[in-house]
């Protein structure tokens, strides 16, 4: 594990990431929605979708082609409830916050709209769209599919990604219920992180290159698989994502999907308008119920407070909002050659 | 386990069923709906949500006034892509079913519909309903709360039920992916199968009373809960399933919802159009080609084929269509009795 070399204030790495991008060609409102999205990862403690390892992939795929700067958004279909956007190769956080915004438009009138994306860059966080409906107090719901690692349940080769998938509950203007989870057992990167530790993993995390079962993290780093969280039910889930987020909206599936810390499969997102059901208020007051139910639980051995989906990752927002980001120093070099190639002084440290 | 003393025939299955309903004042058309539901969740090997099990639990709670056999089933909201349903009560699958086919009707001119249903009796096998969305061509998702038996991550005291939910993905007219799994491990009655064994069960099924896992079944059976499947983030599903099958909808939650074999929280299906994406045609060939890279991944350790969500219930349902349906002796008393009671041939053993 690398050292921590100090701190660095969200809005100054916030303007950091928005001259980056604003230099690589994209247009100032969507290097600002690209560095708030990278940003609030940072800040939520989703480092692994943050600025210190995404900006400098985005910005290489913008010089080489894959990624487009300034893309030409196009709506496919548009009908009330369905609607499906071809991203014309953008910058994935761009995409899918417009799919967003006009799935939360349409939920408005519609009740529930649903809108798929094909053609889209490496979308992040899911958390971050389905924070979005929540703020216009409805259930969001967010899934992207990714390159093959992950074995379908008995099978020894990859086939789906880690396919995430986030669903919202909207509570109070404070915290909200986010589910935000892989339907692979763990992300690859946490495998590699005990194979630096020298540590086992647990026996039901992946696979070697033959197929067996294996609490080596060595022997997944070496050709090996992920397995899906749960058993044969997360083998499902990962397929379901592989089909809603790919083969419904007509991106590319499975082996199809390009490699890259860029690129994406495809991305579907879904707002509910609560409103349409019954009044927010007798929702809500339900939902707050249901939490004193859920927190006033006597703890299981071993536990020392229930959790909310969601919650871990509230916290550390609030924590990181105050005190600043923590930056390690092995990434920051990453930022450090992407101000260099582009003359843009890097954020303080502190 | 009881012994099994022969087999009965769907069709004569589904006369008992459907004489005896009418028998207790269901109309003929809801009877049929409810039979038909029953024998198929029998001939997909779900046992537990079939007549055996069921009827006689259905037939009582009509008697005891529990649930209504000629509901006043009313449409409370209904907007072109959010409905609400208040079923009045009545026998789950005749409510849930309708729920289903106004989901349909109105996805296909809308791309999506979800609806949601509360005062509702049990309303069986998930798959049901996510089976009908399939034979539309469209995808189906259905989930249903129940009364609290599932702890919190971390928590010792049951808050949710078990809480299942299905999806369907169209493939062609011979069979479709159903994913249909309960939230917990796996349910109570599983459970009380392993203590009739004297068998152990797995550390991660269910804790004990006082809120320790445990291997024994009988300490389960004794005040114990049941587990969230795939830890923390099965959690995470359970409880989405409680908001959107039960408070969204303006249903009881948690330990409001009573307890009983014919009652149930509340009810959500959705329906999404697949043609308001892209082409049918276009989706089944990438649904084929996903379906082969699935099926022709090599094996894992310990396996012996790679199957497909629904896959085991599918064939269970192929075989039993054609060999008949096996009955078992402790479960035939509850048909005796029942066709006693309501002075109709119990169905012909073969």
């Amino acid at each position: 594990m690398a050292n921590c070399i100090g701190k660095v204030f969200p809005n100054e790495l916030f303007d950091f990431c928005k001259t980056v991008f604003e230099k690589t060609g994209v247009p100032k409102h969507d290097a600002e929605i690209v560095s708030e999205h990278l940003v609030r990862a940072n800040l939520r403690g989703v480092d692994s979708h943050g600025v210190f390892v995404r900006l400098h992939h985005y910005v290489s795929a913008i010089k080489q082609g894959i990624i487009n700067p300034r893309p030409n958004i196009k709506f496919v279909k548009d009908t009330s409830g369905a609607c499906l956007i071809d991203g014309d190769n953008g910058l994935g956080p761009v995409v899918a916050m417009k799919a967003t915004e006009l799935a939360i438009k349409k939920a408005r009138s519609n009740g529930v709209c649903v809108v798929g994306v094909k053609n889209t860059g490496h979308v992040g966080m899911l958390a971050r769209y389905t924070l979005k409906a929540v703020e216009e107090k409805m259930i969001g719901f967010a899934a992207t599919s990714s390159p093959p690692i992950v074995v379908p349940w008995g099978g020894a080769k990859p086939v789906f990604g880690t396919n995430p998938f986030s669903i919202g509950f909207p509570v109070d203007e404070n915290f909200s219920i986010i589910v935000d989870m892989a339907t692979s057992t763990v992300a690859a990167g946490k495998i590699a992180v005990y194979a630096s530790k020298g540590e086992k993993i647990p026996p039901d995390w992946a696979l070697d290159k033959n197929g067996k079962p294996t609490t080596d993290p060595k022997a997944f780093l070496d050709g090996g698989m992920l397995l899906p969280f749960g058993g044969y039910k997360g083998y499902s889930l990962c397929l379901s994502v592989e089909v809603l987020a790919g083969i419904l909206v007509g991106a590319p599936f499975s082996h199809h999907i390009p490699r890259g810390w860029a690129t994406q499969g495809g991305f579907v997102v879904e707002a509910v308008n609560i409103e349409h059901f019954r009044p927010y208020g007798e929702y809500r007051k339900d939902m707050l119920e249901l939490i004193e139910i859920i927190k006033s639980a006597p703890l299981a051995e071993g536990f020392k407070e229930i959790l909310l989906p969601g919650e871990p990752e509230h916290r550390e927002y609030l924590k990181r909002l105050q005190d600043g980001i923590p930056v390690y120093e092995d990434v920051w070099e990453n930022i450090k050659k992407v101000a260099e190639e582009y003359n843009v002084s890097p954020p303080k440290l502190y």
